[in-house]
């Protein structure tokens, strides 16, 4: 049975202050093991790669088959039907299409004082995409990871994705051609990010490594953090549906069990206005439960962290959805984009109830990776930004300097900074003898 | 002595590597001491952070003098000189005018199935700065990482600056307050941090933390990333300069000594494409390290971690620029722009002989927090994009979810994430029927 809130309950802010704090996910603690692991590939490279897979994914490999061949990613691409390769092409256009328009501008000007000041934006040169084996082995994730950097105009573009057993699913090799990618490793966890991060004889470091993964792969993430630059570390899937009693039961349960159906550990919440309608997709849920495929996980989500909250009216569901600063965040009111301008912490918003959230994890356009646990309140999803950075850049004219420079030698002076201040010293001295 | 490389030398491969790859930092490991420290203010709130105080600090405080109050923070504005103030208002000026241009644009558009897509910018409500106290006490730092915080719309903004002793720095707080900082905290190391991002009973928790420190700040930053949001770990600072044989051996020997005297571990390196004026400049760092207020510091740092790099051409030292990806690079070249243009990884370029490092690191306008250790190969400067975040935005009518929905539904379908598919399909149900 799924948690009923109401705000005009006297318990409400403990149960709601409860459900936001509720820990989801036990993170097992493999920082131990994943650091072995690291200073293992670091120190034999291909080798201990070789052996490792061979351990956790019963693969043995050579060093001419860490990478799938161009023969066997064609093959792979041959074999996927129709329906589902012109669903991938569509998907991946209008990802690009999407992306194309994150890219930011560069700037340049002078100012008053005969400074030129500006920026300029340039890709990372390579970048690795980890894409997890076995069951969340997703084509949608390799379109929302590779896309962004190729669009950033990454050069070297590799994945990395374990297949145990030998198992590969050819819609990720399909996908990963779409994209732009140029290498294809068949290889995984902690000892795949380390390749990455560090290279071996066969794999080429990257400066950027990106994709979601298991707890070894995270622990492996973080350590290597600095040595390069990484994306975030994402928790369990999260959706919030805000919706008046004008909608369809049915499609707000399936879009709460889209969610759910992820991971025991996914949260989906329902907040409405009308406490009768909220028991009333309650209901709906219990009902898609009966049939779902991945109804075991999907009950276990929706029961351990789902929750129905009544509120007396939208400007309450806004003001809890910014505590609550969802992943997904659907507005099915009869003004969405009314209520959207009163939110401000959220990864990604649908607006109005034909948007339903899994058109945004496949073909909306916009990433479907985003920001979890709270974390939009300082963060966003993945973008073209990920795969670039920002040289700034400035140039003084003789006169610019005359200008700005005694403000700068102060202050370098005022932090006992003494050669900061005589290098806008010794110029200065050389203008005030005419020597510009 | 100062390292000599050449490229013309047949061991320059192995040398230059040797110089990239310097360890010049050893963190000591005080994880667990910081994770105690964060535990024990989570438990114990402002209690535990004036024990900690009391004990790192040598100061006495209560819950209502951890914040400086405004007729403190007035007296001390008041004590600045004129001169000083002049040269924190001109420099705050100028930071916020550059800042200003880095605001992102919302977007919002059609595309041709009918989808609305689009994204829309808004800043974290709170941020914490942390001011490293004592000799790394820099009113410059203050205006850097505040500015862009106040430009980005950033509600609440709080400084936590330890006063080891009582001791402050007026110039620290001048600047908070010309910067837009609403609360100054006198406390310090991992126990300010920990406060910032959990808050206590007198102490309000922030969304990011951003700011320098010594090794239990940066500790104390990473393990609180994922509560809170924080910006880079900064590593010692780092300035390359490249220069032909028509500049003033004196002022570039000034300019490499400018980031050695900050730290023995900085790192400041000369490329030039003529030998005998790498040896003049050499020479004039002797000379000037011989008056030196900082010498010992900068002597240690150019004997240990600088070099002289002789050069065929200029486009070999673009080359070596990159491998390096330097903090600060400045180019005293005929032609900086052409130059410029051969360059991808640098955090911050100066162009030309009058534009010393300097200027950059006070009033120049953009910030002088950069990424260091190489990482400019994939991260940028701190900026107002450090306190913002995206959310997507995307609304279906019911025409396009019939062009876009068939392809998620497959995808879904393929990926055996049946409650995504059928969110779509229920819609695609009613859209037959003719129930739009």
């Amino acid at each position: 049975m799924v948690q009923f809130l109401s705000t005009e309950n006297p318990d409400f802010e403990a149960a709601f202050s409860a459900l936001l704090s509720a820990k989801r996910e036990d993170s097992p603690d493999v920082d131990a093991i994943v650091a072995g692991i690291i200073a293992d590939v670091r120190a034999r490279g291909d080798a201990a790669v070789i052996e490792l897979t061979a351990k956790f994914d019963r693969l043995d490999l050579s060093p001419d088959r860490l990478a799938f061949s161009a023969a066997e990613i064609d093959a792979a691409c041959a074999a996927v039907p129709a329906a589902e390769r012109e669903a991938l092409e569509l998907a991946a256009a209008r990802i690009r299409a999407y992306h194309e328009r994150q890219m930011p501008a560069d700037a340049r000007w002078t100012d008053a004082s005969g400074a030129e000041l500006g920026w300029r934006w340039t890709p990372v040169e390579a970048a690795g995409l980890y894409v997890p084996g076995g069951l969340a082995s997703y084509p949608s994730s390799v379109l929302m990871n590779a896309i962004p950097a190729a669009v950033a105009g990454v050069e070297r573009l590799a994945i990395c994705a374990p297949t145990p057993g030998g198992q590969v699913n050819p819609l990720v090799l399909l996908a990963a051609r779409l994209s732009g990618v140029d290498t294809v490793y068949r290889i995984g966890g902690a000892q795949a990010v380390a390749a990455m991060a560090y290279g071996t004889e066969t794999i080429g470091a990257v400066d950027k490594i990106t994709g979601p993964g298991n707890a070894f792969v995270a622990a492996a993430k973080r350590r290597v953090f600095g040595k390069v630059g990484i994306d975030m570390i994402a928790g369990p899937s999260e959706i919030l549906v805000i919706a008046d009693r004008d909608n369809d039961p049915d499609w707000l349960a399936i879009d709460l069990l889209s969610q759910a159906e992820h991971d025991e550990s996914a949260q989906s919440i329902l907040i409405t206005d009308d406490a009768e309608f909220g028991r009333a997709v309650a209901a709906a849920v219990e009902t898609r439960l009966d049939t779902l495929e991945r109804r075991a996980i999907a009950a276990a989500s929706w029961r351990d962290f789902g929750a129905v909250i009544t509120v007396r009216d939208l400007g309450e569901a806004a003001a809890l959805s910014d505590r609550i600063a969802p992943e997904h965040l659907e507005l099915c009111v009869a003004d969405p984009e009314a209520l959207s301008a009163r939110i401000r912490h959220a990864g990604a918003i649908f607006l109005g109830a034909w948007t339903p959230e899994a058109i945004g994890d496949y073909a909306g356009g916009p990433n479907h990776v985003l920001p979890t646990a709270r974390s939009a309140r300082f963060s966003s999803g993945l973008s073209v930004m990920d795969f670039l950075k920002r040289t700034t850049l400035a140039r003084m004219s003789p006169g610019a300097l005359a200008a700005i420079g005694p403000a700068a030698e102060t202050l370098a002076m005022s932090e006992s900074l003494e050669a900061h201040g005589l290098s806008v010293r010794a110029r200065l001295d050389r203008l005030n003898r005419g020597g510009a």
